[in-house]
């Protein structure tokens, strides 16, 4: 059994965004630019952010944070991204969710141009990603898929159960593992809360990635053996082991399931490191113009 | 067993369709409008062309073919194509595919205004579907749903095997019946190509919908007693027992496959009468403004 390590994955990965960004410097060419919008003073949203923050500086990109009021209207918000959208040094940014509830998430979404769209929450992105063609990619999927790339794991043909359908992880890494491709080639199943007997699907599934947040939820009796487990999973639990008080469990009960695995993800450790590299990744993406040759609207109409 | 009769509900649809226009004809509102651009002389897009043509005559739309030599340059097309996107008479308009080969299909979607984009392919009605916002969907999934709506069918927590991940039938029907709705909350497995002992998947699902155009493929033997078929191929093959020297075969060896099964879609006359109904369903929506508020392009920033 090999434990999948998502930092030292991820700390490959920013080394090698870190290079591009010095040649990039070489050449006299822009320093790629990350923006983040952040509205209100949630604590995990704050966290969250510092650390995109923080990982731009490693790289070697710049950075802006923009830092907005709780009470900021819709208009304003959507001006801001309007702002954003048509400032040429910000070559991709991002508007931290959770959003206040007066605001609409899809319309700040779609409002964002799908170029500088680094999250891949918009609309084309997600279409094209659909459609396999070039698109940012969400960053948890695009993780996951790097995970699998970095370990050389096989995939072709594999049945791939995939438990949770959210937007953001579920779906779309179903989408990708389906496609004609490497990471892919799958034959995916996308189990959610209205499956029937998920012990069924999962005991007959090569990979399993599970994306649901319900603490140690997949058990050793719902493995096949020689399986690759993707735990996407990470919520934070009252506990007395902890100095903290508290502690993050995945949703797979770990101690029993890794045993009897081909390859796990550790929570924490595992697919959470690599949402960041993701960010940098599509981000350099966006200031090459590898993903959208002309930073114009033209793909509109 | 039940034989699903998609010339049944697309008449069905087409009437409601029909009784809609003389509404808004009667209201003084606009008719709907569609648009076809025709490439060259491929004789089964004109028989398709000139069907959809009849159909919009059917219930009452204005319709415009648009005939382009086979020769024409991309860039004469793209500039037909930005002529009916600036064009208020026109609510949504096709592009018949497939298109000559110095042509790019994608450039083609991609630069067909949303709004007006009724076959559903351009990535941002392919991703609004994916993200379960309002959207125009492909024709043949649509017809899909519609027939599984129709015949009041269950499909929440049922295993659903889509064979076959075109991007015009198998990976969107599988995005819509996984999604939290209804007809949907299926556990959709997506087997193509690459799918490893496809018997062991269908032997287990509730409800099998195949398009991968390989006539009488799925056998009594590959079906679960009482599931549901749902036949999207349709392949022309010689055939001394016509007339005509020919007869269409669908992808299930129908006589085995009937009686073993709860319903079923007959070749021809299931799922490929509704693919017009659904055409002109969209085209209603985009006369109506149901999906795209606004005759703008807003969402694209």
């Amino acid at each position: 059994m090999t434990i999948i390590d998502g930092k030292k994955v991820s700390t490959y990965l920013k080394e090698k965004i870190s290079l591009e960004v010095k040649q990039l410097k070489l050449e006299g060419k822009k320093t790629p630019h990350l923006a983040a919008i952040l509205v209100g003073n949630d604590g995990a949203s704050e966290t969250y952010v510092a650390a995109k923050v923080k990982a731009c500086a490693q790289v070697g990109f710049d950075s802006t944070l923009i830092r907005l009021d709780e009470q900021v209207s819709e208009q304003e918000l959507l001006d801001k991204i309007q702002e954003l959208n048509n400032n040429s040094q910000i070559d991709g940014f991002i508007v931290q969710l959770p959003l206040p509830k007066h605001i609409s998430e899809n319309k700040v979404i779609e409002h964002i141009l799908p170029e500088k769209d680094v999250d891949g929450f918009h609309p084309v992105n997600v279409g094209r990603m659909t459609l396999n063609h070039p698109a940012y990619l969400p960053a948890t999927p695009f993780g996951i898929i790097k995970l699998l790339e970095s370990y050389d794991i096989s995939t072709e043909g594999k049945n791939c159960v995939v438990i949770g359908r959210s937007h953001i992880v579920g779906s779309p890494v179903s989408i990708l593992l389906g496609r004609n491709s490497y990471p892919g080639n799958c034959t995916v199943t996308l189990c959610h809360s209205k499956t029937a007997d998920l012990k069924s699907h999962t005991l007959n599934a090569d990979i399993i990635i599970s994306a649901i947040g319900k603490p140690e939820f997949l058990k050793a009796d719902m493995v096949k053996p020689g399986a690759v487990i993707i735990d996407v999973g990470i919520t934070r639990v009252k506990s007395s082991e902890t100095k903290s008080g508290y502690k993050l469990l995945g949703d797979v009960k770990f101690d029993e399931v890794a045993p009897k695995c081909s390859y796990i993800t550790p929570v924490p450790g595992g697919v959470g490191p690599m949402t960041i590299a993701s960010l940098l990744q599509n981000t350099l993406l966006a200031s090459k113009e590898t993903i959208y040759k002309k930073k114009t609207q033209a793909y509109c109409a």
